[in-house]
Protein backbone atom coordinates (compact mmCIF):
# COMPACT_ATOMS: atom_id res chain seq x y z
CA UNK A 1 0.00 0.00 0.00
CA UNK A 2 1.15 3.57 -1.18
CA UNK A 3 1.90 5.43 2.29
CA UNK A 4 1.61 8.92 0.54
CA UNK A 5 -0.79 10.51 -2.00
CA UNK A 6 -0.12 9.33 -5.36
CA UNK A 7 0.00 13.28 -6.69
CA UNK A 8 2.51 13.91 -3.51
CA UNK A 9 5.03 10.89 -4.72
CA UNK A 10 4.91 11.88 -8.19
CA UNK A 11 6.44 15.09 -7.46
CA UNK A 12 8.59 13.69 -5.45
CA UNK A 13 9.84 11.30 -8.30
CA UNK A 14 9.69 14.13 -10.53
CA UNK A 15 11.57 16.45 -8.43
CA UNK A 16 14.41 13.38 -7.86
CA UNK A 17 15.03 14.39 -11.60
CA UNK A 18 16.80 17.72 -10.74
CA UNK A 19 20.59 16.97 -10.44
CA UNK A 20 22.00 16.30 -6.92
CA UNK A 21 18.50 16.06 -5.23
CA UNK A 22 17.98 12.80 -3.63
CA UNK A 23 14.81 10.93 -2.19
CA UNK A 24 14.74 13.39 1.04
CA UNK A 25 15.53 16.05 -0.29
CA UNK A 26 12.84 15.58 -2.92
CA UNK A 27 10.32 15.14 -0.04
CA UNK A 28 11.26 18.23 1.80
CA UNK A 29 10.83 20.42 -1.63
CA UNK A 30 7.55 18.49 -2.47
CA UNK A 31 6.20 18.93 1.07
CA UNK A 32 7.15 22.38 1.69
CA UNK A 33 5.02 23.19 -1.84
CA UNK A 34 2.12 21.71 -0.46
CA UNK A 35 2.20 23.11 2.64
CA UNK A 36 2.29 26.78 0.58
CA UNK A 37 -0.22 28.22 -1.22
CA UNK A 38 -1.19 26.23 -4.74
CA UNK A 39 0.07 29.56 -6.76
CA UNK A 40 3.30 28.95 -5.56
CA UNK A 41 3.25 25.19 -7.31
CA UNK A 42 1.91 26.72 -10.52
CA UNK A 43 3.62 29.50 -10.87
CA UNK A 44 6.68 27.27 -10.62
CA UNK A 45 5.07 25.07 -13.52
CA UNK A 46 4.72 27.80 -15.46
CA UNK A 47 7.95 29.01 -15.30
CA UNK A 48 9.25 25.20 -16.28
CA UNK A 49 6.32 25.03 -19.31
CA UNK A 50 7.83 28.01 -21.03
CA UNK A 51 11.53 26.96 -20.66
CA UNK A 52 12.38 24.96 -23.63
CA UNK A 53 10.45 27.66 -25.84
CA UNK A 54 11.43 30.98 -24.63
CA UNK A 55 15.41 29.84 -24.65
CA UNK A 56 17.51 29.67 -27.55
CA UNK A 57 20.83 29.23 -28.68
CA UNK A 58 22.63 32.62 -30.19
CA UNK A 59 24.40 30.93 -33.83
CA UNK A 60 26.80 33.30 -33.59
CA UNK A 61 28.17 32.93 -29.94
CA UNK A 62 26.25 29.71 -28.75
CA UNK A 63 24.94 31.56 -25.58
CA UNK A 64 21.48 31.44 -24.47
CA UNK A 65 19.25 34.10 -26.18
CA UNK A 66 14.99 34.97 -25.99
CA UNK A 67 13.55 32.61 -28.51
CA UNK A 68 12.97 35.79 -30.67
CA UNK A 69 16.00 36.81 -30.88
CA UNK A 70 18.36 36.43 -33.73
CA UNK A 71 21.64 36.91 -32.35
CA UNK A 72 22.97 37.55 -29.03
CA UNK A 73 22.96 41.18 -27.56
CA UNK A 74 26.49 40.72 -26.28
CA UNK A 75 27.54 39.89 -29.56
CA UNK A 76 25.52 42.34 -31.55
CA UNK A 77 25.70 45.42 -29.42
CA UNK A 78 28.15 47.78 -31.26
CA UNK A 79 29.76 48.79 -28.36
CA UNK A 80 31.37 45.11 -27.69
CA UNK A 81 35.12 44.57 -29.45
CA UNK A 82 34.44 41.43 -31.66
CA UNK A 83 38.25 41.82 -31.71
CA UNK A 84 38.29 39.90 -28.27
CA UNK A 85 36.45 36.63 -27.50
CA UNK A 86 36.33 35.00 -24.17
CA UNK A 87 35.56 31.14 -24.81
CA UNK A 88 33.53 29.55 -22.11
CA UNK A 89 32.61 26.25 -21.62
CA UNK A 90 28.54 26.50 -20.97
CA UNK A 91 26.01 29.70 -21.12
CA UNK A 92 25.99 30.22 -17.31
CA UNK A 93 29.68 30.79 -17.52
CA UNK A 94 29.13 34.09 -19.92
CA UNK A 95 26.83 35.57 -16.78
CA UNK A 96 29.41 35.01 -14.66
CA UNK A 97 32.00 37.16 -16.56
CA UNK A 98 29.24 39.81 -17.12
CA UNK A 99 28.72 40.13 -13.40
CA UNK A 100 32.12 41.95 -13.65
CA UNK A 101 31.36 44.50 -15.68
CA UNK A 102 34.80 44.24 -17.04
CA UNK A 103 34.39 42.42 -20.48
CA UNK A 104 33.47 44.73 -22.67
CA UNK A 105 34.83 42.02 -25.92
CA UNK A 106 32.72 39.50 -27.17
CA UNK A 107 31.97 35.60 -26.17
CA UNK A 108 32.27 31.96 -27.53
CA UNK A 109 30.24 29.17 -25.62
CA UNK A 110 32.05 25.51 -26.40
CA UNK A 111 28.64 23.78 -25.18
CA UNK A 112 30.95 21.79 -22.83
CA UNK A 113 34.48 19.94 -22.50
CA UNK A 114 36.79 17.20 -24.33
CA UNK A 115 36.18 14.39 -22.09
CA UNK A 116 37.21 10.90 -24.29
CA UNK A 117 35.37 8.81 -21.13
CA UNK A 118 32.29 10.06 -21.93
CA UNK A 119 32.84 9.98 -25.86
CA UNK A 120 32.98 13.72 -26.23
CA UNK A 121 35.33 14.40 -28.63
CA UNK A 122 36.31 17.65 -30.18
CA UNK A 123 33.29 17.44 -32.57
CA UNK A 124 30.97 17.37 -30.03
CA UNK A 125 31.81 21.21 -28.75
CA UNK A 126 32.15 24.35 -30.69
CA UNK A 127 35.99 24.41 -31.47
CA UNK A 128 35.50 24.58 -35.69
CA UNK A 129 33.15 27.27 -34.99
CA UNK A 130 35.41 29.18 -32.88
CA UNK A 131 38.09 28.93 -35.87
CA UNK A 132 35.58 30.23 -38.56
CA UNK A 133 34.63 32.94 -36.02
CA UNK A 134 38.42 34.03 -35.78
CA UNK A 135 38.62 34.34 -39.29
CA UNK A 136 35.38 36.00 -40.46
CA UNK A 137 35.86 38.85 -37.24
CA UNK A 138 39.63 39.15 -37.64
CA UNK A 139 39.62 38.17 -33.89
CA UNK A 140 43.03 39.74 -32.10
CA UNK A 141 42.91 37.88 -29.02
CA UNK A 142 41.45 34.97 -27.67
CA UNK A 143 40.90 34.69 -23.51
CA UNK A 144 40.50 30.83 -22.31
CA UNK A 145 38.09 30.54 -19.62
CA UNK A 146 37.39 27.12 -19.42
CA UNK A 147 36.95 25.71 -15.93
CA UNK A 148 40.14 25.36 -13.57
CA UNK A 149 39.00 21.73 -13.73
CA UNK A 150 41.70 18.60 -15.33
CA UNK A 151 39.13 18.52 -18.34
CA UNK A 152 38.81 22.33 -18.86
CA UNK A 153 42.56 22.44 -18.66
CA UNK A 154 42.77 19.75 -21.29
CA UNK A 155 40.35 21.79 -23.59
CA UNK A 156 41.79 24.86 -23.27
CA UNK A 157 45.15 23.29 -24.07
CA UNK A 158 43.57 21.52 -27.09
CA UNK A 159 41.66 24.77 -28.23
CA UNK A 160 44.78 26.27 -28.29
CA UNK A 161 46.26 24.33 -30.36
CA UNK A 162 43.98 24.28 -32.91
CA UNK A 163 43.47 28.11 -33.40
CA UNK A 164 47.55 29.54 -32.88
CA UNK A 165 48.32 31.13 -35.62
CA UNK A 166 50.57 34.44 -36.09
CA UNK A 167 49.00 37.65 -34.60
CA UNK A 168 46.61 36.36 -32.37
CA UNK A 169 47.40 36.37 -28.60
CA UNK A 170 46.00 33.31 -26.33
CA UNK A 171 45.36 33.94 -22.99
CA UNK A 172 44.17 32.24 -20.40
CA UNK A 173 42.09 33.57 -17.12
CA UNK A 174 44.84 34.25 -14.48
CA UNK A 175 45.03 30.84 -11.56
CA UNK A 176 45.85 32.72 -8.25
CA UNK A 177 44.67 33.45 -4.83
CA UNK A 178 40.58 33.90 -4.89
CA UNK A 179 40.03 37.56 -3.45
CA UNK A 180 39.35 36.91 0.65
CA UNK A 181 40.89 33.64 0.79
CA UNK A 182 43.28 33.60 3.78
CA UNK A 183 46.58 31.91 2.53
CA UNK A 184 46.45 29.01 5.29
CA UNK A 185 43.52 27.78 3.65
CA UNK A 186 44.56 28.22 -0.05
CA UNK A 187 45.02 24.15 -1.17
CA UNK A 188 48.63 23.61 -2.66
CA UNK A 189 47.86 23.49 -5.70
CA UNK A 190 46.54 27.16 -5.91
CA UNK A 191 49.03 28.19 -3.54
CA UNK A 192 52.32 26.77 -6.38
CA UNK A 193 49.85 28.85 -9.56
CA UNK A 194 49.99 31.63 -7.42
CA UNK A 195 53.89 31.77 -7.21
CA UNK A 196 54.19 30.58 -10.61
CA UNK A 197 51.90 33.45 -12.07
CA UNK A 198 53.54 36.08 -9.30
CA UNK A 199 53.17 39.41 -10.56
CA UNK A 200 55.81 42.48 -10.14
CA UNK A 201 55.00 45.35 -8.23
CA UNK B 1 20.58 44.38 -20.13
CA UNK B 2 19.61 41.22 -19.19
CA UNK B 3 22.31 38.40 -19.87
CA UNK B 4 19.87 35.45 -19.01
CA UNK B 5 16.76 34.95 -21.24
CA UNK B 6 13.78 35.98 -19.77
CA UNK B 7 12.41 32.29 -19.54
CA UNK B 8 15.57 30.86 -18.17
CA UNK B 9 15.73 33.56 -15.59
CA UNK B 10 12.33 33.44 -14.71
CA UNK B 11 12.18 29.56 -13.74
CA UNK B 12 15.61 30.46 -12.01
CA UNK B 13 13.80 33.18 -9.77
CA UNK B 14 10.93 30.45 -9.17
CA UNK B 15 13.08 27.39 -8.28
CA UNK B 16 14.73 29.49 -5.24
CA UNK B 17 11.68 29.73 -3.39
CA UNK B 18 12.26 25.71 -3.01
CA UNK B 19 13.48 25.68 0.89
CA UNK B 20 17.40 26.04 0.88
CA UNK B 21 17.59 26.83 -2.96
CA UNK B 22 19.32 29.62 -2.93
CA UNK B 23 20.39 31.67 -7.22
CA UNK B 24 23.66 29.23 -7.47
CA UNK B 25 21.53 26.04 -7.66
CA UNK B 26 18.69 27.73 -8.77
CA UNK B 27 20.88 28.25 -11.53
CA UNK B 28 22.04 24.78 -11.61
CA UNK B 29 18.50 23.00 -11.65
CA UNK B 30 17.36 25.51 -14.45
CA UNK B 31 20.40 24.76 -16.65
CA UNK B 32 20.38 21.08 -16.33
CA UNK B 33 16.54 21.13 -17.16
CA UNK B 34 17.16 23.05 -20.33
CA UNK B 35 20.01 20.86 -21.53
CA UNK B 36 17.41 17.74 -21.50
CA UNK B 37 14.33 17.30 -23.16
CA UNK B 38 11.59 19.89 -22.84
CA UNK B 39 9.39 16.40 -22.21
CA UNK B 40 11.13 16.45 -18.53
CA UNK B 41 10.27 19.83 -17.82
CA UNK B 42 6.88 19.18 -18.47
CA UNK B 43 6.35 16.58 -16.49
CA UNK B 44 7.64 18.23 -13.36
CA UNK B 45 5.39 21.02 -14.75
CA UNK B 46 2.66 18.47 -14.76
CA UNK B 47 3.11 17.22 -11.09
CA UNK B 48 3.21 21.13 -9.28
CA UNK B 49 -0.61 21.57 -11.14
CA UNK B 50 -1.54 18.67 -9.69
CA UNK B 51 -0.04 18.40 -6.88
CA UNK B 52 -3.06 20.19 -4.29
CA UNK B 53 -6.06 18.87 -6.19
CA UNK B 54 -4.61 15.31 -5.69
CA UNK B 55 -4.09 15.44 -1.69
CA UNK B 56 -5.81 16.42 1.06
CA UNK B 57 -5.39 15.56 5.10
CA UNK B 58 -7.69 12.60 6.50
CA UNK B 59 -10.39 14.40 9.20
CA UNK B 60 -9.30 11.82 11.50
CA UNK B 61 -5.29 11.15 11.40
CA UNK B 62 -4.23 14.16 9.76
CA UNK B 63 -1.72 11.99 7.20
CA UNK B 64 -2.18 12.86 3.70
CA UNK B 65 -4.42 11.10 1.73
CA UNK B 66 -5.58 10.74 -1.84
CA UNK B 67 -7.82 13.65 -3.09
CA UNK B 68 -10.84 10.83 -3.51
CA UNK B 69 -10.58 8.97 0.26
CA UNK B 70 -12.51 9.93 3.03
CA UNK B 71 -10.15 8.57 5.49
CA UNK B 72 -6.10 7.44 5.62
CA UNK B 73 -5.97 3.74 4.76
CA UNK B 74 -3.92 3.53 8.03
CA UNK B 75 -6.57 4.49 9.74
CA UNK B 76 -9.50 2.70 7.96
CA UNK B 77 -7.14 -0.48 7.40
CA UNK B 78 -9.25 -3.19 10.01
CA UNK B 79 -5.43 -4.65 11.18
CA UNK B 80 -4.54 -1.43 12.41
CA UNK B 81 -5.23 -1.48 16.02
CA UNK B 82 -6.87 1.59 16.50
CA UNK B 83 -6.39 1.83 20.68
CA UNK B 84 -2.27 2.65 20.13
CA UNK B 85 -1.86 5.88 18.38
CA UNK B 86 1.65 7.22 17.21
CA UNK B 87 1.89 11.35 17.69
CA UNK B 88 4.49 12.26 15.11
CA UNK B 89 4.47 16.10 13.90
CA UNK B 90 4.54 16.35 10.17
CA UNK B 91 2.73 14.00 7.51
CA UNK B 92 6.49 12.60 6.10
CA UNK B 93 6.84 11.15 9.77
CA UNK B 94 4.20 8.63 9.23
CA UNK B 95 5.93 7.27 5.74
CA UNK B 96 9.46 7.70 8.09
CA UNK B 97 7.77 5.07 10.48
CA UNK B 98 6.15 3.22 8.12
CA UNK B 99 9.27 2.25 6.55
CA UNK B 100 10.03 0.49 9.47
CA UNK B 101 7.43 -1.90 8.89
CA UNK B 102 7.24 -2.46 12.63
CA UNK B 103 3.91 -0.64 13.69
CA UNK B 104 0.69 -2.02 12.96
CA UNK B 105 -1.18 0.83 14.92
CA UNK B 106 -2.56 4.42 14.01
CA UNK B 107 -0.87 7.68 13.30
CA UNK B 108 -2.15 11.18 14.38
CA UNK B 109 -0.32 13.73 13.00
CA UNK B 110 0.02 17.48 14.81
CA UNK B 111 0.79 19.47 11.81
CA UNK B 112 3.91 20.98 13.84
CA UNK B 113 5.23 21.82 16.90
CA UNK B 114 4.56 24.54 19.58
CA UNK B 115 6.68 27.35 19.12
CA UNK B 116 6.21 30.56 20.70
CA UNK B 117 8.32 32.83 19.04
CA UNK B 118 6.92 31.33 15.62
CA UNK B 119 3.54 32.16 17.51
CA UNK B 120 2.19 28.89 17.55
CA UNK B 121 0.39 27.60 20.60
CA UNK B 122 -1.50 24.83 21.26
CA UNK B 123 -4.80 26.07 19.44
CA UNK B 124 -2.61 25.77 15.95
CA UNK B 125 -1.55 22.01 16.31
CA UNK B 126 -4.04 19.07 16.60
CA UNK B 127 -4.14 18.39 20.61
CA UNK B 128 -8.14 18.76 20.87
CA UNK B 129 -8.50 16.54 18.27
CA UNK B 130 -5.96 13.85 19.94
CA UNK B 131 -7.74 14.30 23.19
CA UNK B 132 -11.02 13.57 21.35
CA UNK B 133 -9.54 10.46 19.47
CA UNK B 134 -8.34 8.60 22.05
CA UNK B 135 -11.96 9.49 24.07
CA UNK B 136 -14.37 8.18 21.09
CA UNK B 137 -11.43 5.30 19.79
CA UNK B 138 -10.71 4.64 23.73
CA UNK B 139 -6.62 4.38 22.98
CA UNK B 140 -4.91 2.12 25.43
CA UNK B 141 -1.48 3.52 24.43
CA UNK B 142 0.22 6.22 23.21
CA UNK B 143 3.77 6.85 22.04
CA UNK B 144 4.80 10.74 21.05
CA UNK B 145 7.16 10.36 18.33
CA UNK B 146 8.00 13.88 17.33
CA UNK B 147 10.93 15.03 17.17
CA UNK B 148 14.32 15.21 19.13
CA UNK B 149 14.23 19.13 19.15
CA UNK B 150 13.73 21.33 21.93
CA UNK B 151 10.22 22.09 19.96
CA UNK B 152 9.56 17.97 19.75
CA UNK B 153 10.54 17.38 23.39
CA UNK B 154 8.50 20.52 24.64
CA UNK B 155 5.82 19.91 22.28
CA UNK B 156 5.69 16.03 23.60
CA UNK B 157 5.94 16.79 27.34
CA UNK B 158 2.94 19.65 26.26
CA UNK B 159 1.24 16.86 24.93
CA UNK B 160 1.54 14.30 27.90
CA UNK B 161 -0.08 16.90 30.26
CA UNK B 162 -3.15 17.37 28.29
CA UNK B 163 -4.04 13.69 27.30
CA UNK B 164 -2.40 11.76 30.86
CA UNK B 165 -5.13 9.99 32.40
CA UNK B 166 -5.78 6.59 33.94
CA UNK B 167 -5.22 3.72 32.23
CA UNK B 168 -3.82 5.63 29.41
CA UNK B 169 -0.09 4.59 28.90
CA UNK B 170 1.91 7.47 27.02
CA UNK B 171 5.51 6.44 25.88
CA UNK B 172 8.17 8.74 23.96
CA UNK B 173 10.43 7.01 21.27
CA UNK B 174 13.64 5.38 22.60
CA UNK B 175 16.40 8.09 22.40
CA UNK B 176 20.28 6.50 21.88
CA UNK B 177 22.89 5.66 19.92
CA UNK B 178 21.88 5.68 16.12
CA UNK B 179 22.52 2.29 14.75
CA UNK B 180 25.84 1.56 12.99
CA UNK B 181 27.12 4.34 14.88
CA UNK B 182 30.88 4.95 16.78
CA UNK B 183 30.42 5.53 20.01
CA UNK B 184 33.10 7.97 19.39
CA UNK B 185 31.54 9.87 17.00
CA UNK B 186 28.52 10.34 18.82
CA UNK B 187 27.61 13.88 20.60
CA UNK B 188 27.86 14.18 24.90
CA UNK B 189 23.85 14.40 24.82
CA UNK B 190 23.04 11.25 22.24
CA UNK B 191 25.24 8.94 24.59
CA UNK B 192 24.05 10.87 28.16
CA UNK B 193 20.78 9.61 26.53
CA UNK B 194 21.97 6.21 26.11
CA UNK B 195 23.62 6.20 29.18
CA UNK B 196 19.96 7.18 31.44
CA UNK B 197 17.86 4.54 28.76
CA UNK B 198 20.35 1.56 29.39
CA UNK B 199 18.63 -1.97 28.95
CA UNK B 200 19.06 -4.76 30.97
CA UNK B 201 20.74 -7.89 29.00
Amino acid sequence: MAVLPRALQNLIDELGKLPGVGPRTAERYAYSLLKRNSEVSKSIAASLEELHSGVKYCPKTFALIEADQTISLLYSDPSRDKKTVVVVEEPLDVVAIERTGEFKGTYHVLGGTLSPIDGIGPEQIRIEELVERIKDDKVKEVILATNASVEGESTALFVQKQIQKDGLVISRLARGLPVGVDLEYADQITIGRALEGRQLL
